[in-house]
Formats: C-alpha cells, structure tokens, sequence
C-alpha cells in the first residue's frame, strides 16, 4: 500500500518533494497549508493529491514532513504533536539542524512518534510552488540527523525516491559545514551589495555592473526574512565562518601586492575546479 | 568602402568582437596572432576574414584593437607603432584603464596616429576563440576613455555595430568603479575558496557544498594569470575597494545577533533587484 505523506508548507522545497513523490507512484501526498488558495496552487503544479487546511489531518499520515521556514519548525512541530498517527515518522527540511533537533526534543512528541531531521541540500532564490520542479533533489545531497533507527530509513528512503542521495551525520557536523558552504556565502553577497549601495555614487556603479558582481551577489536576492532565521538559528557556526573568511580576505588582501598572487590564485582556481561539474 | 579592423588577439573578447563586425558586413577583420594556429582556429569559428603571424601587417588596418591580456598591452603597442598606417587609431579591451592609457602615451605612438581607451564589460571566465560568441557584446556597456574626437567616434561607432552601448568617462572613475563591480567579486570568490580549502575537514565540505557558494565563488574558475594581472594594473583601487567590502561585512557580523538583520538583508535584497533583470 502507498504511504501517505503529509507536507506541511507546499512552497518550493515541500512542492518540489510532494512532485517527485507523486511522479514515483509510491506515495500518497496530502498537502497542508493555512490559505486554501495555498492549496490550490499545489494541486494545479501536481505537487499534491489532496490538500487541507487542517493541521489535525496529520493524523492520516504515516510520514509528515515540515517544510516551512526555519523558525516556524518548531511551533508547528508543538501545533500538530496532539494530532499525529501513533507510529508518525516526522522530519523537517530546514537548513540548521542543532536548533531543530532541540526543538523537536522540546516539542515532546507523544511515544512512538520519531523525528528525524533532513536537509536536502538543493533550492533557488525563488520561493513558492510555481518554482517547484520534481527533479529539483535529482543528484542533490539530503542530510539526515538522528540515531540510526527504522524510521531513519523511512525518511531515507522516502528521499532517495525523490531523487537525493542521503548521507547521515550530526547536528553539528552539519551546522558547521553549511555555516561555511552556505549560510557564509549568502552573508558575503549581501555585504557585497552592501558595498555598492553604501556609496554616493552607486548611479555610476549600477550602469558598469559586471557579470562577476552579478554572480556573486545572486543569492542576496534570497528571501530575507527566510535567511535572518537561518543565520540566526546557525549564529554560532555563522559567526565562526565570517570570521575565518576575513581571514582569507586579509590574506588575500596582502597578497595582492606581492609576487606569489599568482600562484595564490592558482590554487583557489585548481581547488574549486572539480566541486562543480559545470559551472 | 569597408574599414578594415586589426585585431591583436583573437581569444574571447577579440573573437568575438570579429564575429559580431563581420556580420555586420562594414568591416574587413584581419586577425594577428603569434601562433599559426590560433589564426586557423579563429577562421574556423569566423572571428576574421584573414590572418597573419606578422605584427607589421597592422600597416593595412584603419582601426588596430589590441585584445590581448592587460599586462601585454603596452609591450604590444611599443612593438607595433613602427607598422601602423598614418592615421591609424588605435584601442584595446583591458578591464584597467589607468595604466592603459599610460602605457599609451609612453609607447610614443607616430604622429597622426590616435589611441582610444575601450572597455567592453563583457566577458565570461571562460576564454579562447572558440568561447567566442557575435553578440558577446548585445546591450553591454563600453566604456571609452580619452578626449572627444572624431578618432573616439569611429572607436565608438565599432562598438554599437559590435552591440554595444557606449559611455565616455576618465581612467580614474572608470578604474574605481570596475574595482567594485568586477575586481572586488574576482577578490571575494578567490577568498571564499581558500574559506574551504583551507581546512582540515575539507573533504567533508567539499560534499555539502550548496548552490549558493557554487553561484558566488564562479568567478574564481577565471584565468588566474589575467586575474593577478588585472589587480596589479589598478591596485590602489583594488585595495581601496576589499577595505570598503570588509567593513560592510564587519557590520553585517555585527547585525547577524541584532533585532535589525532582518532590516538589513532586506535593504541589499532591493537594492540589488532591478539590477539585473533576469538573475
């Protein structure tokens, strides 16, 4: 028999997933969201079978996945607790996991009920269902944390059907790593921009935009309510990366004047060549 | 009749610069290269009706760019004032101005021969003819730099039949606006590479990397030898340029713990949008 999953939030990343598993034949997808209109949408991007505004419809789910923001996990989380099948598989997609991990501790799901965080590691700067697209996890890494267990490989396998390839570690293994492969280059695009938009000048600026500035500014043009919870959430770890990339900035900086530039250079150009296929 | 346009260096920028003067039909292109088989190449890929491994056929063009990279500029120009027709005029297409322009002018160039300082911002980190593309250049801004004159409108007039828009300004605000919009991010993504590569765990990272750092550290997969040549050509703003970005992002650090973030990511969010239409 089909699961049923739950999707909590249908925007990109609960759109893209509820598509993927809808394509797989395997799944059942019941959409929850507050605007029926919401719901609407999902149906007609086929990110859904059914919707309902009900968060008490969990109940008719064997998994339940979270896929709203960062800060509203956790009160979700407290919301639908009372409501939830008795042996629910819950897990989120957030982009931080130690705080979601604590919240889901504090949440106190009812016996039988296990959470397992998840964070597929893919997305856009463009957010809702209409960005949704069912290969949006095709190659993409899912982090999964929590102790290995049956419902560990519930979820796994629920987004190896969606396209990723799961790899399972700690909160904080995690928190650190997307501090720096994440969260740090969405800090750095946004002090970029900063930068044009602080001068007097910035007219002047605006009509000699390179495609450079272009690329590296993109994802400031992310949601910024969604990323001041991200950061917030990751503080720590955050902190730590900006610190340590203005280390990399002064270096560089003094580099500029001296003979090796070159060479320094090199070595950034020949490390990043094999992390991105094709681009 | 059909001026005839000398182009030193048929890689990316004079490939394509062939290609989109050719089709226009108005303009002969002579290719000069050092190597035999660049100049096949480019035929092949259309950038140049004819070609030639000798600098003193420039003697034949009315219109001689220089295209090859910033640092060879000046040695390039010495080496070929001998050649050049009576009242040649002469251009280049290097991303610094400053030292350009004074090369120019200690290159003695023969009476009657002009030089034109040109920078089209456009481009792309990958290079060579066969990255060339004729509308390279379509809607792109090129900056011209030197006294209005009728030598300047003619370099003016190759640019729009090329694509281009055209703006004249002086090396200085030149040279300090590419230092933020296009030298500044090359320094950013380079930095930003050496964040990850500069650790220990950086196996761990390098299978966690998001979309995001993909996005902001492309630049970093240009020439490094064009690169490191370009940031010496017009260090003092460069420098003035990765100061100006660390204090913006000293103060986002500074935000990421405040109640104020939010205010923050949001103000660069709009700031950057009607920037570039389509990214």
């Amino acid at each position: 028999m089909k699961k049923t999953v739950a999707i909590v939030g249908v925007g990109l990343i609960g759109g893209s997933l509820g598509q993927a598993l809808r394509r797989s034949g395997r799944y059942r997808v019941l959409g929850i969201a507050r605007r029926a209109e919401t719901l609407r949408e999902a149906k007609r991007f086929r990110a859904i079978d059914e919707g309902s505004v009900q968060l008490a419809d969990v109940s008719k789910a064997d998994i339940v996945v979270i896929a709203t923001p960062v800060a509203i996990i956790e009160p979700t989380l407290a919301r639908l607790a009372p409501y939830l099948a008795k042996r629910a598989i819950v897990t989120d997609v957030g982009s931080v996991k130690g705080e979601v991990m604590r919240g889901a501790a504090r949440a106190r799901l009812p016996k039988g009920v296990t959470f397992v965080g998840s964070h597929p590691i893919a997305g856009s700067h463009r957010t809702g269902v209409a960005a949704a697209k069912p290969d949006l996890f095709d190659g993409a890494i899912c982090v999964l944390v929590g102790p290995p267990s049956q419902a560990l490989r519930v979820i796994g396998r629920m987004w190896k059907t969606a396209g990723a390839k799961t790899v399972r570690m700690s909160a904080e293994t995690h928190d650190a790593a997307l501090a720096v492969t994440s969260h740090l280059p969405h800090v750095i695009a946004h002090a970029l921009v900063h930068t044009v938009a602080g001068r007097r000048e910035h007219n002047q600026l605006k009509r000699l935009m390179a495609g450079s500035f272009r690329d590296t500014t993109r994802v400031a043009s992310s949601d910024p309510v969604q990323w001041a919870q991200i950061f917030k959430a990751n503080l720590p770890a955050v902190q730590r990366a900006v610190r340590a990339f203005a280390i990399e900035l002064k270096r560089l900086e003094q580099q500029l004047s001296r003979p090796t530039l070159r060479a320094h250079l090199t070595r950034s150009q020949r490390f990043r060549k094999p992390l991105f296929a094709n681009a």
